[in-house]
């Protein structure tokens, strides 16, 4: 099955004094893929996990590699492949694509840990959203 | 006597594909030199201000002009100059100037609201707060 | 006739820790929603405007109200309403809905001036972009 | 010899909303912690490098580890190593650390490309710079 791809539009903002995208800002898109993510495949919005479930997904490790730059005014193509999902974490890889390219312009991957948002302490991914996440 | 002046550098991740910084970034210069303001002149670290005393200054009106551009690399020098203090709400002035630059690059008036952080409602400003506020 | 407006999501990376979008990326919001005016109403892409015929329309007056707060994962309603055309200027309107809302979240006036990428110096409007600015 | 650290405040604007710092947020703290470096131990200004020069060194790889959050006020110290000085390549180790704790909160590791800024292309870094990034 094709991988969820969310499209994202780089804004004026984004862009460097040399007009691509400043590597930062691409860990923005990629956490506003996994937000569309949750949306669209997962059946919560991240919003609602938070506030609602008070459970939050912070980032543990984060590997990233850039091949081509982002211009301003390229609609990116996000692909979210979640890649495992253990017991507390669950491990996210990235696929950055320009308009009509085939080659990724970046690659990444991203662990991350379910948390309690009032404790902050990690806990066991609830099966109920075990059961979601493990759908797709 | 000469009004408080915090100094921020312009970095990379702050100008726009002409080399200038965008001006939404303005905005942030003059939060952080709000912030410098209350920890160096009236005396309370604003992180204590939200984190212990439940007090925040949200924005409700901002007016900015805009005379030259700042550069990568500026030492910007951000003046912070309290203009009025009300029941509940405090006016700033800013300027912003560039090294060695006798005119201003920028200059802004904000009016922020004395708001709890719990129930969000604006309050007015507590006695000791407006007395350290008032002294300098 | 009805105001353009274009819809943008509150992202994670917009609200401050008071859950509420932080204000100066309600300039990011407008510029935003500018960049889809130019696209589908004034009928250029705004990075062709820069990188193609060397033109930008950077700010040098802004005005804002902060009426109600914008919150984590509200779709909000960006009106562009051009309200006057100069010689080298022109003047934009915004108003800011939350989803569901019938008045405005906040409202904006910005000022901008037609800018010769290049030179940075500012330039009359061009004819052709005139046109196509009056159009609607 | 111990490492260069550069101190940088965590400003309310760099906070989401569990109060602590957006992980993408930590990418722009090693840049502007790399920028430090340049300017104190390299002994040249990033903004000359780029402007005059016509060098930047944009990122082809990133690895991150976060083990603690980073708090609004905290003052991060954040080292920067230089690990590999390659043909075109340098490669620089991060460790960010949270006020009196001798455990990182984060550490880092980045790959950069020599590049030249007028046609992208990765080149050699030259001698002079290369002297300069030898000698600490």
């Amino acid at each position: 099955m094709a991988p969820f791809r969310a499209t994202i539009t780089v804004r004026f903002g984004d862009v460097d004094r040399a007009g691509i995208v400043y590597y930062p800002r691409f860990l923005n898109y990629i956490h506003i893929a996994l937000e569309e993510y949750f949306l669209e495949v997962v059946g919560i919005a991240y919003p609602d996990l938070i506030q609602e479930h008070r459970l939050a997904f912070p980032t543990v490790h984060l590997e990233m590699d850039f091949m081509r730059p982002l211009r301003y005014g390229d609609r990116v193509g996000v692909e979210v492949i979640p890649e495992k999902l253990g017991t507390t974490s669950a491990t996210w890889r990235y696929r950055l694509f320009r308009p009509e390219e085939s080659e990724p312009a970046a690659v990444g991957c991203q662990v991350t840990v379910c948390t309690n948002m009032d404790s902050f302490e990690k806990r066991e991914i609830p099966d109920w959203l075990r059961a979601k996440l493990s759908e797709e």
